[in-house]
């Protein structure tokens, strides 16, 4: 299976969850997936302090922070969306980046919008019945783009995030860290990660539960 | 065990690799480790751009980039020299900010000097008798203060970072990604990581093998 990694920049409060993202490459390795990395090429809606939490006057482009956690192997999303072809399932990992990069849900709530290459991707993906893979915030995105057709998605115990995503249509289901939410109908696939996961060892649950659930997808086939 | 991480930055190319900083950190809270986490207060070196691999004009801290790995959990490394009578352990994921914030190995080769507090902690660790674990680049920093005593380090396969090893003083043990050089005498473990991994997979194997070092370590007591 090639499966595509959309990255929102390196960093739980201004780009991807570094956790999240480097466990769940582990996880589709594990499973034998290919990994090709992506991220849009354009600049972070933030830079964030990790220390003290406070925005910085700088700016940083998503891409190029995003290879961080790719070790440079990575690509523009305007690539991933003339190859698209060639993948089988795209993951989007968790972290305010994605809230902030991939979407503006972080500002504006149930009223957000997608980027638009992001939203490009998506919905190819679930054109061609690609499976699709969101973990901690990122099934926000999910809600934004598939709530009209009634997409299940978890982004843990009920919150004010799970409340948003009904919201915008989706149907919530409430996740332990180690279970995922299969939408068998959409081929989308979200689990809580950092949403409910207390520590390191939990959130590579999460990142498993998530590969389980893209191959029961293909099982199911 | 409570284990002390010692962070340079985040990102392979001007500070800590991602991964095997994240998989450390996962394999040592698999074995029942107590982790926290450390960086030097202190300007990065450099700031490499992740995708052309060019050094950029700007500055950042190695303590506020090394926070974006750590969730933002984490002190300036005095605190680790203050409170080093708490921790049974200390380890250094590679990344070249191992070799260039951390000491200057990426500069000076076998000529290079340790940042001092680095030093003073590692020295203390080896007075004090406790653990010391070094992954990728990181043990040319045991080669540089350890080397007058002869320690043993692996880097991976012998290569001109060995050579360096052995000039600074210390034996070089050959080891895949999946071996271990433990020196018992010194309490120092050392792995290749991705100095011989050729995926994540492997390196995730790396970081059990450190763990299940220290861990010899604590038995053979």
């Amino acid at each position: 299976m090639k499966t595509a990694v959309i990255l929102s920049g390196c960093g739980v409060r201004d780009g991807s969850e570094i956790h999240e993202a480097v466990l769940a490459v582990l996880s589709l390795c594990e499973a034998g997936h290919e990994v090709s990395f992506f991220a849009p090429d354009k600049p972070q809606s933030a830079v964030i302090n990790g220390v003290t939490g406070k925005a910085c006057e700088e700016s940083r482009n998503v891409l190029v922070e995003s290879a961080r956690i790719a070790r440079g192997d990575i690509r523009a999303l305007a690539a991933l969306e003339q190859e698209l072809d060639a993948f089988d399932a795209v993951v989007l990992p968790g972290g305010f980046g994605a809230a902030t990069n991939l979407c503006d849900f972080g500002v504006r709530g149930a009223a957000c919008e997608v980027d638009a290459g992001v939203a490009d991707v998506l919905k190819k993906c679930r054109n061609a019945g690609k499976i699709m893979g969101f973990m901690c915030i990122a099934p926000v995105i999910a809600a934004r783009l598939f709530g009209n057709e009634g997409v299940h998605v978890t982004v843990g115990v009920p919150s004010s995030v799970s409340a948003a995503c009904e919201k915008m249509g989706a149907v919530h289901e409430a996740c332990r860290y180690d279970e995922a939410c299969i939408d068998r109908r959409l081929r989308i696939v979200s689990v809580p990660a950092y949403m409910d996961a207390g520590d390191i060892t939990a959130c590579y649950a999460s990142a498993k539960a998530l590969v389980r659930g893209m191959e029961q997808l293909v099982i199911l086939d």
